[in-house]
């Protein structure tokens, strides 16, 4: 038992970086492609990686935020867009929407398990709870894409990414209800999100489109 | 008396279900628009209905949300998109700016009246609790806008929008200074404010204009 | 001593002033050039002199706001935009770009010392205090920015701006664990701050760039 939950710290442990490490270079391409300066890309990156779970602390109020006690993610992700910066100048590399797509899917299903966990603690509804864990794993996309000044990928290509989360919040609110322990609920609702959310990109899954004359 | 307040209550009731299946349908047609797909239109559908009020709540601190307390307003404003867009889709139906003028701007009146209301049980001096009405009636159209990626209408369309708020606003305060009941406190800035809005789209008032050169 | 503290009481109101005067103006000025309505100008002006300030307090969950505190502010900001709207109409004065350099510098530096104070008056760790200390100065023109649809100048004009907040963040933070008495910590701060701003203006000085492809 203490070896499982020993191994279930670690696994979020892990889980957490490369979500955070995935987000924030998903916040560098995006400030990259609009043409911001350095100062734009580590703002876009920190919204990046913390908006989610930033924007979901102030509507339940909770404080501290994640990166005020854990500050030494607000180095990493300093870190890792210094280091994304020399790199794509020099060439060297270039970091490519595909791959982060698998770190991406993961933090989506991390970020979205604990924003389930976060909201049903502070006892919020059911839908409320599964809603907030959408904000968590989404809302860190969309604010980057409105600062770059484009409408949020999440809300228009029409590939599923935050229906995924938004299914698999139920998933963990189930579990929850069930008594699962928090290891299992965890892993298993990252897994249906990841699984979801790759298998959609794999098949090329579609949310339904409408034509609409203006 | 009582069957005043029994009245008052239903009819606050009936306002509040008018003015968020109006700003829904606003934030359905504006993300349908933009070309966004189904995740978009809720979640723009969402900003738009709840997004004044909550972020009135942000400011002044206060919880539960709204949608929290009320969480058949979620649902209702998750099955009233949905059928928005199944509607749309078959050309049976198309929601138009022209059909929700009116209950939008009641809807206008009812959020900014409420919006001085809490502001001013919070005990904000005048100025802020007026601001706080016209956040409450507005807010949510301006984010719609926002995520969008247009200018917020509210902003630029030259009609008195958030002006008839404002001056309504006002009325509303004058109406608690005066220990108005809040029926008629009510009653009367709903009327003032979608009265001024409608008079201002049938007239076709506009804000003054001026030149800029870049 | 006396003497000294009631002169750097003096010194912050008359800053205070300035720089919301400057940020008013700046707010002004990119709302007429996107050519918003009246009702836009006044938005986008309080959010530019009083944006950065209340976002910092809503991350920190500090109340009441500045502009709660002195209401004074939201008055003349209401005022001297009308006054501007005014005069740019008549062509008697247009406020440029250049006319607000230095206030806006001034209102950097000290935007930026007082965030990094509060941050660390509620224990914020050095990193968070110091970044508070840049969204005090810098997200007032952010969000104008992002409701004027454009991206953020802060983000893409490769001028030092946030970058010059956020050396002079670690400057008031040695100085005030140095312990050195806070006029001189809020004097020096805003003199290096808006030193470094003026100089990198006067000389040209650029964030590097680099090139991507799309």
């Amino acid at each position: 038992m203490d070896n499982i939950s020993t191994w279930g710290v670690w696994l979020r442990h892990a889980l957490e970086v490369a979500a955070t490490m995935a987000f924030t270079l998903s916040g560098v391409m995006v400030a990259a492609r609009s043409r911001l300066d350095a100062v734009g890309v580590y703002a876009v990156a920190f919204l990046a990686a913390f908006g989610g779970g930033t924007l979901r602390d102030l509507l339940l109020d909770q404080r501290p935020f994640f990166w005020v006690r854990h500050v030494e993610y607000l180095w990493g992700v300093l870190a890792l867009s210094t280091a994304a910066m020399l790199f794509m100048r020099q060439r060297h590399f270039e970091p490519t929407e595909r791959a982060i797509q698998v770190p991406d899917a993961l933090g989506l299903g991390l970020f979205a398990a604990v924003g389930v966990d976060v909201a049903m603690a502070v006892g919020m509804p059911p839908l409320v709870a599964v809603l907030m864990g959408v904000v968590t794993g989404v809302f860190g996309g969309v604010l980057r894409d409105i600062v770059c000044n484009e409408i949020p990928t999440a809300f228009r290509d029409h590939r599923p990414y935050a229906l995924c989360a938004f299914a698999g919040g139920w998933v963990y609110l189930g579990l929850d209800v069930l008594a699962a322990p928090e290891w299992l609920a965890l892993t298993s609702t990252v897994t249906i999100i990841a699984g979801l959310r790759l298998l959609a990109l794999w098949r090329d899954w579609r949310l339904p489109l409408w034509q609409v004359e203006r």
